[in-house]
């Protein structure tokens, strides 16, 4: 049977509102029962419910990270430093793996009794920062940002990387410059889009449309639209891929068709995900410190939750190109 | 200001038990009255709390899944299953993050309020089961068993996948066999190697013991271990490892060697990942099907959770050979 907090009242001789009051250290009860009441729960074994401190606290400790794409290995790297740093300050991780971003998910985050959620899936047009806020439900942005709402954000500055990348690919003679780009109502698509085309025009060079595609965030749509481009009469000698895991598409895509990386064609990703430095991968990709945002992103939540009033912040993470295998001279036309 | 039970009943004209009564479908409420509760409930748009529908329910619908290492990914693979399987019985995945095995854990899976747990993580020395037993949690073993706690469980029958990946070996004229095996004090690792001594046995084959290595389930552990044996005077032809991320470590280790794959050395992994048939990799492995397993572990815990009297089940997954380019003829000595 389990033991509940009436048991631990009769023990210690103390009323059941006490034995709450006492184990959450409310200062109406005295230091001495406060000892004694924890010292009955211990004997018994008693663990106070969540539920039943929620509903006395109107907190539960516990913050939401809404995902939509688990099997992207890039959230599967980004989720440890967050429960690490959640941990650190006393909350617990609840994991929202949604499907759709629609008005059910926020409505079962409230349920759910969250002190605060971490919105890692938002595309620019959905709705639930508008219903987070209505709602008053703290929350903040993960990697992207939002138009229609303002909150605390963690946001990746791709300029310096692409800046850097397209210096590299300039000198190595490519000029026939392919790019494959994340789904044009992302954020993180739209800022390393700009980034890339600002940095090619610094240069005096233009993408050409018929160089560009568009895709999810996956590797086998990577693999179909880099297999595009591939198949052009003229094709591109380098792709930049919208991350690392379209770049892996991209690699595969190669592979099939028996072009060389990078003697036929160059591929760089975004990202560095682990796997990217692999010997057999060696993937040319745009680096920037995601298990710091990932923390960070932590921290603003549990200071939103605390702080309510607080000013907005946007904490920005820099980006820098790192070369490796993936990148070499332009191929001979 | 968010909408309270209070607010509901003033406007339904009943009173505040009623409107939580009515809200589950509580057959003491008359159908009008339901009807009339749950249309004053939508007007006001109130959610009813989980916390408060834990209280008076008994139940939470919430069902944690405990991964030891979510990087490895293997979990990202095995989530989405379980969440979707979950989602279509009614209850909600929460998923713990834990970095320690230990008594706190369990600790808090109670303290959560949790209905039901999927282990996915258990060593066979771990007190886990033992702690949710006594407090009476329903719980499975996600692809493990334990030998302390008997419980539902899903587990992968390995016996034929190494039965015919040894069959291929031999026939390639393999005679030197490496193994990279996992952590031994997990069933997962435990069951992959007697079935492949027992695959060997069967063909007059045994391991020699300075082919084998230990380590833990990720890439890096896979990468040193592979090192060691390509390192030997005369190294094994053909290296099983224990998972496919271990042996993403071994076609690392082989290609800083500058050891061709399969020319030089043969690699075998196990799970059948996505990544394992990516062109680039082209890893030959050992596969079943690990998201019905995923599926099936939620509907067992489920279950569980409905009839905490019925007989215990054991439920089997098939393994099958995939041979890809990894595996190839022995290389001469």
């Amino acid at each position: 049977m389990a033991v509940t907090s009436r048991d631990v009242a009769r023990l210690a001789s103390v009323s059941q509102p006490t034995v709450s009051r006492a184990l959450r250290d409310d200062p109406r009860v005295s230091e001495d029962t406060r000892r004694r009441v924890r010292e009955a729960a211990d004997l018994l074994g008693y663990v106070p419910s969540e539920a039943g401190r929620a509903l006395s606290s109107g907190r539960t400790r516990r913050v939401g990270l809404l995902v939509t794409d688990l099997a992207n290995q890039f959230y599967a790297q980004v989720i440890a430093p967050v429960h690490l740093e959640l941990e650190e300050r006393g909350y617990q991780l609840m994991l929202h793996t949604e499907s759709a971003d629609n008005e059910t998910v926020v409505e079962r985050l409230i349920a759910n009794g969250l002190d605060g959620v971490i919105l890692a899936t938002t595309t620019i047009d959905s709705v639930a920062p508008v219903r987070l806020r209505d709602r008053g439900l703290p929350f903040v942005y993960f990697n992207r940002t939002s138009a229609m709402v303002d909150a605390d954000a963690t946001v990746v500055r791709p300029e310096r990387g692409f800046d850097q990348a397209v210096e590299h690919v300039i000198e190595l003679g490519h000029r026939r410059i392919g790019a494959i780009l994340g789904p044009s109502n992302t954020s993180t698509a739209q800022s390393r889009e700009s980034a890339l085309r600002a940095a090619l025009a610094a240069r005096g060079v233009t993408l050409d449309a018929n160089y560009v595609r568009r895709c999810p965030f996956d590797t086998s749509a990577g693999d179909e639209a880099a297999a595009s481009l591939l198949a052009l009469a003229e094709p591109p000698t380098v792709i930049f891929c919208g991350n690392d895991v379209v770049a892996y598409g991209a690699l595969n895509a190669a592979r099939r068709a028996g072009v060389e990386v990078p003697d036929g064609v160059s591929i760089i990703g975004f990202d560095d995900l682990p796997a990217a430095s692999w010997p057999i991968i060696e993937l040319s990709t745009i680096a920037y410190d995601f298990a710091a945002m990932a923390r960070e992103a932590a921290g603003l939540v549990t200071q939103r939750i605390v702080d309510p009033d607080s000013p907005i912040q946007h904490v920005e993470f820099g980006t820098t190109f790192v070369p490796r295998r993936t990148l070499g001279e332009a191929s001979a036309t």
